[in-house]
């Protein structure tokens, strides 16, 4: 098995948010989110174990995919991706809610969902949302995929990560 | 909600293979498909419940992603996109096996795959696969993105398919 054959699947860059206990924001990078039906729309998202988002998103019974863009800020990933929510506040501001889920500053569309269905693997959570609202917040920026993120910005997988390669 | 929003997620295209009753290999093409875990590596993938192959990868129990690339044909996706194997013979000839499965000619990479466990949603079947075998088959071709797919090969959802905008 060659495992950088993975690297040929095409992703985008998200952001996942939702609600730590206390109604503190959090959330999380992610590259693993697909829609799976149209009519209800309905979408599947994979969360590692350790990521304290994933908790929060069984706590809470809900989340956000927020779809960063080629111009989002790469600090928004650094945020979100290189620290966990356990220990910190991702969100220094509060955020603006959609749906009553926070959506984070820079993205540039967003999908609220409320968890109808989870199955689990080893270390990975794949929920089933189904959803609530979206919606395009900039329609002029092309969404980030995982290839921009990697070969334009040069950003590396966090070791949660599902695509995560060890070098 | 906007329906559009969902054209924001980030896509391969890809031709997900399997067996038919009576040794017979078929596929569709689908782009929903992620990564899951890493090690040991799994990979999801959505299919609708009116695809053929839907049934064959119930019934086998085993499915391979084959990954398109820019300069991959275009009539790989008319054929396995826009027509049903029920009906038709899909491979029109014997097809490559790799770990028993049958590889698209012209694909780029495959990811072989084991059932390991499944979700239902009202119109599609989220599969959960532990991977087999993965394997590059052309470097230096580029993952054709559903973006791509879209824009430069001007190409259009199936119905079926969990993207599939009514126009």
């Amino acid at each position: 098995m060659n495992n950088f054959t993975f690297t040929k699947l095409s992703y985008g860059v998200y952001v996942i948010t939702s609600w730590a206990e206390g109604g503190r924001p959090t959330g999380c990078t992610a590259n693993s989110a697909m829609q799976v039906t149209s009519s209800p729309a309905t979408v599947a998202i994979s969360i590692n174990h350790d990521n304290f988002t994933n908790a929060c998103i069984k706590n809470s019974g809900m989340f956000a995919i927020n779809v960063l863009g080629e111009n989002s800020s790469p600090a928004i990933i650094g945020n979100f991706g290189f620290k966990s929510g356990k220990d910190s506040d991702k969100f220094t501001e509060k955020p603006e809610l959609r749906d009553f889920l926070p959506i984070v500053d820079g993205a540039i569309a967003y999908i609220t969902c409320k968890v109808i269905d989870a199955m689990e693997s080893e270390t990975h959570t794949v929920f089933l949302g189904e959803v609530i609202g979206a919606e395009i917040i900039d329609e002029n920026d092309t969404p980030m995929t995982y290839a921009y993120y990697h070969n334009v910005i040069k950003g590396k997988s966090p070791k949660n990560a599902p695509t995560y390669i060890e070098e």
